[in-house]
C-alpha cells in the first residue's frame, strides 16, 4: 500500500474537469465534475446539521434510489462552489433538480444517475443559468487526468486544492492493481461528527454498494471526524464515494481479507485528506495533532481531544509561539471526560510540561523553538485505562478573522 | 429597585482595596482584598472544571467549615491576579494557606474566616513573599469607598473595571433600604455552566446562609453562565457572596416576599455584571445578545443560543458587519436542539433575514449600518412551543488572537 500522485482520476475509468462558470466573484473555477465512464457503487456520509442544503438532499435521494438498480447507479458527481444552495425553499430543490438534469442530459444518462453538491454562501439565490452553462462546459472538458482542474474547483477559502491517492494489491483471486483517489475542500465550518466538508473519492475496486457504505464509515470516523478547524458544521457537508470496478479485481462480496485492505486503504486515503485539510485551516499556520492516550475510555479519550482542538485558547497560544500548556490541562478538565487531574501528563513535540497534574520546569527558549515549528503535536497521558484518541486542528491566526469578517463580501 | 454607582463598597459595612504587589510585570494592581466589618454568611458557586486552582479548593472548604459557625462566618475575600496558583502541586496548596493566613493575622481572625482567589497564568511558581507584602499594604489601605481599587486589582486582560451595585426595599418588618454590590473580572476563558469568573458579591442584608445560598444558584445561572467570550473554562473561576447584615432589615430566613426581592435584585445585579464581561470580551468591539423563542423546551432554546454565541464563524461575521445569517442558521441546526427546519424565524436588531427556513431579500446598505453599533441583538424564533432562553456574548476581532497569542509573555 503506497500513497501516489493524483485525485480522483488516478484509479481508472474516471474522467474530470473543472470550470469557471462565473459564480465566483474573482473568476476563479468554481464548477467541478466528475465521471465514471461505467455506472459505479456508490455511498455517502452526511451532514448531521438539521439544515441541510437542497443539493445534498438531492444527493441523499439519489443514493438510496441506488438499491433499485442492484447498488450499481451512479455515473457523476457535479459540484458548484460559490453558493451552498441552501435555506432557498422551492427555489433550491428545482436548483439541485436542474443540476443534476442538465448534467444527464449531457452525459446521456439518467438524472438518478448523477449526486449534486452546493457549498459556498447559505441564503442566496443561484443563478442557474451559470451553473447549467458551467456543466455544458464542464462536460465537454472531461478528461483522464482533470482531477486537479476539479479539485480546483470545489475550493471555497481553501488556500491550496487538495488531492490524494492510494495503491494497493488486492489477491484473492490472483494479483490486481487498485487504486483509490479523492478530493476535498473546506478550511471553515469544518467539525467533527459529521460528513464535515465535501469530499469525492474514486475507487477502480469491485465492491458491492454495501460494503462500500460498510467501509466509508470507519474511514470518515477516523478521518474528517477527527478535525476541527471552529467547531462549526455546515448543511453542506459530503463525502461520497464511487466504485466503477474498472481494476478488474474479483468483486469483494465479503468481509474477507481483500475488503480489509481495501478498508484500511480508504481510511489511509482519508485521514491524508483530512490532514490536508487541517493543515489549510482558515488562516492557519501550522498543523496541530492532540493525541490521548490512557483515558478510561476511547469517548474519553475524544472528549479530551475534541476541547483541546477546539480551544480557541489553545490555538491562539500556537499561532503566538507560547508554550501555555495551562490552557491544554485546562480544557481537559472542562472536556467531561472523567480523569484524576493528579495523574494527568502533557508533553508537546516530546518536550514535557506537567506531570502528575503539576507543572515541570522547562527550557522558555527551547520550547519557543520547539512552538515555532510548522507540525505540533500535543500528547497528553492519563492513567485511567486504555482510550486513545488522535484529532487534528488548526492554530488560530489573524488571518481567521480575516477571514471570516468579510466573507460574503 | 433601581442601579446605583458603586461595587462592593456600596452596601453598609464593607471595605476594600487594591494594590501592586509586584505579580503583573507592568506594575498595575494585583492584589485585591474586601473585608467585612463583622462577620458574614457566606456562599459560592464554583467552577466544574476537574482542574481547580488551589486558591479554590481552600475558598470551598472554608465555605464548607461556615456550618459550623451558625452560617456565619466569613470576614474578608482576597484574590491575587498575574499567577493562576494551580498545578503547583502541595506548593500551590500552601501558597493559597499563606494568603489566608496572612489576611487573617493583618485582620485579627481565624484563617477560616478568610476567602481565597486567584487568577492569572496557570503552573507558574507563585511568588507568596510579594503576595504576603501586598496583603499588608492591602489591610493598611482598606476604606469604605475602595470598592474601585478592589475592582481594579482583580483585573487581568480585561480593558475596564467592572462594578456594579442596586439598591432596593425590603419591608417584611417595616421599610429598610438595602443594598447589593459586586466587582467581576475574566474577559477570556468565560464559558456558561461554571461559575464563569472571579466575582466578589457584597450586601448589607441580613439573610441566613442557606437562603443565600438558594439566591445565588439561579441569579449566576441567568447571568454568569449565561455569557461566553471564546468556550473555555478556566480551573479558578468563582462567584462568592457576603451577607453581613448591616443594613438592619429582619432576617432573611424563609422565603417571604422579602426573600423574593432579595433574589430578584442579586439576579439583576449579575446580570449586570455578566453583560460588563461579555462587552469587554478580549478584543471585543460588540456587544452581543443572542435570543431564542419558541423552543420546545427551555434547554432546546438554551442548546441553540450556546450555539450561536459560540460560532467563531458568527462572531467574526459580526465584527466585519456581515449580514451572514446562514452561519446564524447553520449553529441552530447542529446546536442537538429538535426543530422544524422549515418554521424558523431569524432577525437581528429586529431586521427580518429569514422566515420559514427560507431567505427574505433585504437591503445590504441598511443592514450593514445597523451591524456597525455597538450592540447587536439576535433573535431566532421558532414555532416548536414556549422554550426561551438568553445569552450574551461578543464578536471575534484580530485583538483577541493578539491577546491570546502572547499571553504569558
Amino acid at each position: 500500500m503506497k500513497m501516489i500522485n493524483g485525485g480522483v482520476t488516478a484509479p481508472k475509468g474516471f474522467k474530470a474537469s473543472g470550470v469557471a462558470c462565473g459564480l465566483k466573484k474573482n473568476g476563479r473555477k468554481d464548477l467541478a465534475l466528475v465521471v465514471s465512464d461505467r455506472k459505479a457503487a456508490a455511498a455517502g456520509v452526511f451532514t448531521r446539521n438539521i439544515i441541510k442544503g437542497h443539493s445534498l438532499q438531492l444527493t441523499m435521494e439519489h443514493l438510496k434510489s441506488q438499491n433499485q438498480t442492484q447498488g450499481k447507479g451512479i455515473r457523476a458527481v457535479v459540484i458548484n462552489t460559490g453558493n451552498a444552495n441552501a435555506c432557498l425553499g422551492s427555489q433550491g430543490d428545482a436548483n439541485a433538480i436542474g443540476m443534476a438534469s442538465i448534467t444527464s442530459k449531457q452525459l446521456k444518462c439518467c438524472e438518478k444517475e448523477v449526486l449534486v453538491g452546493s457549498t459556498g454562501v447559505i441564503g442566496m439565490p443561484l443563478d442557474l443559468e451559470k451553473v447549467k452553462n458551467g456543466i455544458v462546459e464542464a462536460v465537454a472538458s472531461i478528461s483522464y487526468d482533470g482531477g486537479g482542474d476539479a479539485a480546483e474547483a470545489i475550493m471555497t477559502t481553501d488556500t491550496v486544492p487538495k488531492s490524494a491517492a492510494v495503491e494497493f494489491e488486492l489477491d484473492n483471486h490472483g494479483p490486481c492493481t487498485v487504486r483509490i483517489g479523492g478530493m476535498a475542500k473546506g478550511s471553515g465550518m469544518i467539525c467533527p461528527n459529521m460528513a464535515t466538508m465535501i469530499s469525492v473519492i474514486t475507487t477502480d475496486a469491485d465492491i458491492t454498494q454495501e460494503l462500500l457504505n460498510k467501509a466509508l464509515k470507519p474511514a470518515v470516523d477516523a478521518s474528517f471526524n477527527r478535525i476541527t478547524i471552529d467547531g462549526d458544521t455546515s448543511c453542506d457537508d459530503m463525502v461520497v464515494i464511487l466504485a466503477n470496478g474498472a481494476a478488474g479485481n474479483s468483486v469483494i462480496n465479503k468481509e474477507n481479507e481483500d475488503y480489509r485492505t481495501f478498508a484500511e486503504a480508504l481510511k489511509k486515503l482519508c485521514i491524508e485528506l483530512a490532514k490536508k485539510l487541517a493543515a489549510d485551516g482558515e488562516g492557519a499556520t501550522k498543523l496541530i495533532e492532540v493525541e490521548v492516550t490512557g483515558a478510561a475510555s476511547d469517548e474519553d479519550a475524544h472528549k479530551i481531544t475534541k476541547a483541546i482542538a477546539n480551544s480557541p485558547l489553545v490555538k491562539t497560544a500556537i499561532f503566538g509561539c507560547d508554550a501555555n500548556w495551562g490552557r491544554i490541562i485546562t480544557a481537559a478538565g472542562y472536556s467531561g471526560a472523567d480523569f484524576n487531574p493528579e495523574r494527568i501528563k502533557i508533553s508537546i513535540n516530546g518536550i514535557l510540561f506537567c506531570q502528575k497534574g503539576t507543572a515541570v520546569a522547562f527550557d522558555e527558549a527551547e520550547a519557543k523553538k520547539m512552538l515555532s515549528g510548522k507540525e505540533i503535536r500535543i500528547s497528553v497521558g492519563l492513567s485511567e485505562g486504555s482510550g486513545t484518541d488522535t484529532m487534528w486542528t488548526c492554530d488560530y491566526s489573524y488571518d481567521y478573522v480575516k477571514i471570516n469578517g468579510s466573507y460574503r463580501s
